[in-house]
């Protein structure tokens, strides 16, 4: 911990902050319900008996794994959309639904499920109350176009949409948070990142960024065992966005 | 013209449009004036008796020349912010004012006067309604945080902040149009410039995007001389933002 926060120090690095960047999956949306809720049919068609949950799960599981290759220089950098749509083909291959059996429009209409994702009941509103003082933008490894619709479709009042594709890196590379101020033109430490995941906020923190820690114990489903609760030495810990704003305004 | 505008083939056409992407300085904001207004403090101290208008002309004619040594390749990319601070610095200079005068902080403040654009008056309305049925973003020469802001200010309620920053090109070069429309996840086609500047509307349809001309015979003051009419074959010509959403909507 630095030494400036030992003693009442907290307080005015956090009045530096001029702009609350967001991750997105897990942090502002429940991916794993939409997502499951909007495979269903598509299941119900090919993989009937397959629980959407699980599903779901499966294919978020994807997610990390594809754009190591990126992050690690085997392939260039391309957007999330393709890896998502990349992801869904093997998964279903590995459950027995080989590549070419679904017609590829319909893969395609799948693969919009992530563009479809429902907010937690508190992002609006704490979003909201948060833009009034704050430069609000997600810094999700979602591409821009998938941001844009979430954000379109849920009523979600970003400033901009920033993240990993005007980055040109994917979290948790240290490009993708302080390209991110760069853009902003701001210095890291006035940008703090809201996630719910230790591991953003750390990478984050390594940046320079302020970090915010919000719980969200169920996005995994009911049975979440990881990041449930804070594991730095966050700025702030917080238990939803209006929580959040009630902290920092 | 293309073919398919013959008979009818126009609003097919339009039809196909996702996105409206605008000009932004001249376009949806009076820079001119508002950078007149802006600046007029910084003139009576170091300038007494040069017309804060005539000093706008001067800064804003250091547009597009520095600019161009971006795109010739003289320079990398560097953001609108740093060129219209060295397009300050030499405005002052050849007005008998040289570097180092007028204190570093007085000029920050100064060049955040493009950060504090008003609109025009029917371009927050128009955009609001506009919004409804298309993605609006600019694409503007502006870097993120200078669109940022005067958006937040003004309450332009755009669905994502793009242009040359986030395309790494300024217009008219191509890649600023067919970078913007990639990110967007649309055709060329699918994306309609809107723009008050022939010039800008030629190099959009040599992309392939569609184009709306809009009348602004004030953006360069009472006698402007340029942009007047629309000079080309535009798929829309408009009065104003309200206009356009009457004639899309």
């Amino acid at each position: 911990m630095d030494a400036e926060f030992d003693r009442g120090g907290r307080a005015s690095a956090i009045d530096a902050v001029e702009a609350l960047v967001f991750d997105m999956f897990g942090t502002v949306v429940d991916w794993r319900k939409s997502v499951a809720a909007d495979v269903a049919d598509l299941l119900e068609q090919w993989l009937p008996g397959v629980d959407p949950h699980e599903f779901a799960d499966a294919w978020r599981g994807e997610y990390q794994p594809s754009m190591e290759r990126v992050r690690n220089g085997s392939r260039p950098f391309v957007r999330l959309d393709a890896l998502h749509r990349e992801n869904l083909e093997s998964v279903l291959d590995r459950l027995g639904v080989p590549s070419g059996t679904v017609p590829s429009p319909d893969l395609a209409e799948a693969n919009l499920a992530w563009h479809r994702l429902d907010p937690w009941l508190d992002a609006v509103p704490g979003l909201t109350r948060l833009r009034r003082r704050f430069i609000i933008a997600p810094l999700s490894n979602a591409n821009v176009r998938l941001a844009l619709d979430v954000a379109k479709r849920a009523g979600l009042p970003w400033d901009a949409i920033l993240g990993a594709e005007v980055a040109g890196a994917y979290k948790p590379e240290p490009a993708a948070y302080l390209r991110t101020a760069e853009i902003l033109g701001l210095e890291p430490g006035q940008v703090m990142m809201v996630a719910a995941h230790n591991s953003d906020l750390a990478a984050a923190q390594d940046c320079g960024l302020r970090t915010a820690f919000v719980r969200r114990p169920t996005e995994h489903g009911p049975g979440q065992t990881s990041d449930l609760e804070p594991e730095g030495a966050w700025d702030l810990v917080a238990e939803d966005f209006e929580d959040l704003a009630n902290q920092l305004l």
